[in-house]
């Protein structure tokens, strides 16, 4: 059946300005078109929904998220696998009822990412998109490897055995951990690099020949550098930067997901109540929160001369639930500097090109796929009206209703 | 909020006859009261629905699955485990829609009986209750050996080392397969016993000293009266029975739990659309359908044999889709030769002390949980009205309204 | 050399009343004679130490101890084996320093308690003589089967392997824990029995053709039961207890040691300074605060019940450090019930009969080890001044010095 | 508290003299002023100690420990693992009496270095500094494999991964065994290389990109030369070399640790009563002392060849027990060539710098460590009066006092 969005403020996720006067017409799952004033013969038989006042947002991306918290062994203590297994598709599902449409993964358990893609996609159950990497690359000691969300082996045969087990697995993209992260032990800081060349080599040389993107987790300039000349299409975090790496991610037009959150998860950091709300609900261990703070100004540094610079920004969490989470990071983009404008295109169209869904998804646009957030309130004017969810539509189809 | 479910019919699943002229005041979860006519204190602030002309009944049970089909791997080939996990969870969820609001499962794997049901009773989603066993007990080249949802061992320590595992999980109570089964390879046959005396006497007596109930699955009168003397709570199957272990479920206040759609799987015993069209759906390979067929009649006789005899009989399916195969299975009981009254019996309380909740559940007594399912039509009339649902209360909330 | 400690009021750990007037005079590590006066010749070439208005009692025992809190995960997280390893050794030395002359380890990893038992006996260290068990043990999903302290198996001639490789490496003693416990997860309750008959057949079968003596872990009357009628050495714990296995304790001659500082960890139970200031230091979590109050009355009424019928009560702490753990646990008996002298012979000549080692140790008798506490204050009149340590002897060599 | 050394003659592990007039003032553990004659202010409060007449030198290392005798299977055969560790501790803790106050380890088992270690470090027990490395990385059939002080893997990525798992546990370098040893079997001869070019490379490149430095048992010419080239901190051993091996390590700056003992543990090397109880308390097996001798001569030629070219020579005994062999090896530099002050330089700053701690340790210096060794008689003039040993300060607190 045809859909008709009447008349919303649309902001397309493409342009610098919102549009007003146009309908979007859904056929198919599609935006078919936008029309200034739909005919007659379009509006019989269609369902129509008036929408004056509204405002009309592609569906929204986090480029960077576990399903679950990465910290899930903190604040889920004595979960069972199976358990957990079931939590990361509800979280997801919780997520497609604040605008979040479609989620990349960066390491997850078992596949289970895909076997919720898999489940959402044939609407077994209601959830977003799925772009799904498996389980991350890490090396025996490197960043995270405790954590169920990795794979560690060490020297290039081993990688290249693992990534073949990954690609049979059908999983969509590859997620690399290049250097020490920001919560992690001893051993596991943002400044040193973990893998070595020869490494580095099979990873990306098995990743080129079958086809598919590496996202590289690097948390300082050197790790950022070598992801970059190795060729990584997306720099996860970068708590620090200098010149040479943003001028080589904008020379390689390597895309940069700071997932600020990380290092905003602290009192110090939490400007807005659902921030403040969140920290509580969500408190760090102490040295977590040590290492979140001795981090952020970096980190924030980092952000903003990418920002200047003009490397492609996506909003990924790092963080979970993804419902709160992943809009938490949206706002920090501009709590750092980033327009609102900028931040819904740094959630939307962005975040499709870092998903190389961008053809499909990530914008209003005639022949794209109908993934749209109907919000109350104007986005552009303050960011966090980007919570005042209406309406999702998802592949065409109302997928959550808060309109009573 | 107190809720009054007006004047529906009654078949409470303890008397002989349904009840007109009673109201179901519900209040915390429970069915408070059954009122002639509810008073104007507790009408006043109620929530009432009224129900003249439908039938109530209670919360339906299915006492004897895998959550999954135990055909899986045929049905469903190339499943990753992840999706089979998220499949048990949104199967049991369909059930619910059928009135399924409690389910013994006898043999899942890694413990996902217990991970669904924690996240049923928690709201995380909603799905009916699980009486949960973790793993069934077999041994090497016994039943099911080759299939995920049994853990198999040899000797009596080899068992206890399996139960001590499954109580530390926290399992609801322990499922043991004596004797091979209907759908079985060659050295699979419902005519042999599988386990020996000290294996025997392992389990039941680590059954006994931590207070667990043992399900038996038991394929022949040899492997019933084993099980029974051991001090089996349920009889799974019993393809084929005699009169000597007949008498002794007697005897021992055995129950009984036919699971006559495992031999009724073909076009032969298909008797109604419902029936002919799941042949269509799952159509067996023909190696099970002549099992099936080859073990129909004694099926048929035992079942009749344990009716006439007074064995206590509970419905449980032993297959799936949950939502189709629970209803087949109770139509089956009537097409067997019991009554709709005692089907309804059969899936109702005696399923609840088949789970060991029937102080809680099975019946529409005060002081019970308000697990109910209302019906459009009389399913005393017509067993096949049992699919007439209107709705699903479970823990005295609606769970399913299907009265638009 | 002879050594004379001359006219301390002496607390001799068998007689109801102090002794006044003796002299103790050591040679080659033993006490050769309780002298009125000692004889010139005595004196000649003797080192004298002049005790008058000083307390000799024997040597402390803490009869059930795994040398480092069995809570270790909790209070020493990240600690590495051999840390643990080493810290043990240490917390032994530092138990000497308040009196401790003997322990007896009732459970432990890699045979810890004999590589200290034997560098303290051959004076590499100095520390309290060990009486060793090496691991304890359990079954699966048995008490504490998730610590390093217990060795876990299932069936009879799994516990006869494990016994026997126990006895192979050298252990005094054995340790099986024959019930749940009060510091354990959900599956663990003091209430459940966990052996089964021919696994405690086995294990007193060995026990008795080997000559090893069985302390026994018991949280309940039934277990209890079971375990002296299977022929314990000791009952430990006893978190509650009944008349009928109070009564076969005195029949059968079994000790106690009821090890009352488990249940009285909390602020609730905390009389005294020191026992405030332990809580203080060693905060149990939450759900072990709930278990240990849940469990305090019931433990406190069980061992008045066996202080009044008679039976062989002896002081272990089971907790840590043991110069903390110890000595509370001494003022606990007092606490509860027994009067000083009692706790004292408790803490000495009944705990070196539970370690078999009554005719060398725990009292201060010639011919026996001159294992002996000098304090300034009497401990008779208050038990706290058993904490007034002015010189500790082991094996007739001074070992603590506290004179200055 | 200040402390004041007064007035003894320093040798301060730099100076080509011992240097008179000074007194050592200590504050806040470190050497905070060499003076001429201490102000009343800095004498009023402090704690003077007279040492005119006494010598005073930098606290000593043994750069080649494995805090056991790598021989312990030999003479300490049947002892338990834990024994071992407990050992362990208790030989670095004799060393501290002796004047080491520093030990870098190459080589032990299940990072017990790491755990004596922190021990000493937090002051549970008093022992000297220890620089660790975990476990000593070889191939299989590579030297000492089938001793505990080793990890063997094969190829590259093997030994990544067992060096990131170094890492990860907190080791402070690295130990690589080049090639086969003097006391090995018959496929473990010094003169064969055990590594080939890609797991070198492997070795040092890890060790460069995480910042750790390698020290490398080579007993060749050949092997010592792949290790220089490599990148070596230190050539462990040289059994023999040659003219290009010394030249490489002259001009890479390569510390030379020659461990003299090994090849002198022998009747015809023994010299002094020490050594010859030494020899005759610890007697080698006939195979061993075959192998000592037949490589004496190289042994005692290549340490002279070094010796006059230049190279950087350290103190290292690579024997036990740490208390004599440490003494026996600084010794033996003398003995074979080099002079007593050059020799306590050996001990002592080029040790420092081995260990990578010569700005904080190593020599008498403002704003140094304090950690001394006050002998009785003068050192420069005999070696052997290195045992003179008179007090230990350990970090700016007298540890060691033989002052009675
Ligand atoms: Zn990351
Ligand atoms: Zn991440
Ligand atoms: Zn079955
Ligand atoms: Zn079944
Ligand atoms: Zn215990
Ligand atoms: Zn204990
Ligand atoms: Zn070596
Ligand atoms: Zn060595």
């Amino acid at each position: 059946m045809r859909l008709i969005l009447l008349n919303p403020t649309i902001i397309d996720g493409k342009s610098t300005e919102p549009i007003e006067g146009f309908s979007i017409i859904i056929e198919n799952n599609r935006i078919s078109k936008l029309s200034k004033s739909p005919t007659q013969t379009e509006i019989k038989g269609a369902k129509v929904i008036d929408l004056h006042g509204f405002f009309a947002i592609p569906g929204l991306f986090d480029t960077h998220t576990h399903l679950v918290s990465p910290l899930s062994d903190v604040f889920h203590a004595n979960e069972t696998t199976v358990a957990r297994y079931i939590r990361a598709g509800k979280e997801c599902m919780d997520g497609l009822s604040v605008g979040i449409t479609s989620v990349r993964a960066v390491g997850t358990h078992n596949y289970l990412d895909l076997a919720w893609k898999r489940s959402f996609a044939n609407n077994m159950f209601s959830g977003p998109r799925i772009f799904a990497s498996g389980y991350a690359l890490t090396t025996t000691a490197g960043h995270a490897v405790e954590k169920e969300i990795t794979y560690a082996s060490d020297g290039g045969p081993g990688f290249r055995k693992i990534i073949r087990e990954q690609l049979k697995e059908g999983v969509d993209h590859l997620k690399l951990l290049m250097s020490g992260g920001c919560f992690g032990d001893r051993w596991d800081s943002p400044t040193d690099t973990h893998f070595l060349t020869d490494e580095i080599e099979s990873v990306f040389g098995i990743a080129q020949q079958r086809g598919y993107k590496v996202a590289v987790h690097a948390g300082s300039p050197e790790s950022t550098k070598i992801a970059v000349k190795a060729g990584a299409h997306s720099i996860e975090h970068g708590y620090s930067l200098d010149e040479e790496s943003v001028a080589l991610m904008v020379s390689n037009n390597t895309y940069y997901v700071p997932t600020l959150l990380i290092t905003h998860m602290t009192n110090e950091a939490a400007l807005t109540p659902y921030h403040k709300n969140y920290i509580t609900q969500w408190p760090l261990p102490n040295n977590l929160l040590e290492r979140a703070n001795a981090n952020r100004a970096a980190h924030s540094s980092a952000f903003k001369m990418a920002l200047e610079a003009g490397v492609k920004i996506a909003a990924g969490s790092d963080a979970g639930p993804l419902k709160d989470a992943s809009i938490l990071e949206i706002e920090l983009l501009v709590q750092n500097g980033m327009s609102p404008m900028n931040a819904i295109k740094a959630a939307t169209l962005t975040s499709a090109a870092v998903c190389e869904a961008d053809e499909e998804l990530g914008s209003i646009e005639e022949g794209k796929c109908a993934d749209l957030v109907i919000l109350r309130k104007n986005p552009v004017e303050a960011i966090g009206n980007i919570r005042s969810v209406y309406q999702v539509y998802k592949n065409g189809k109302l997928a959550i209703d808060e309109s009573q």
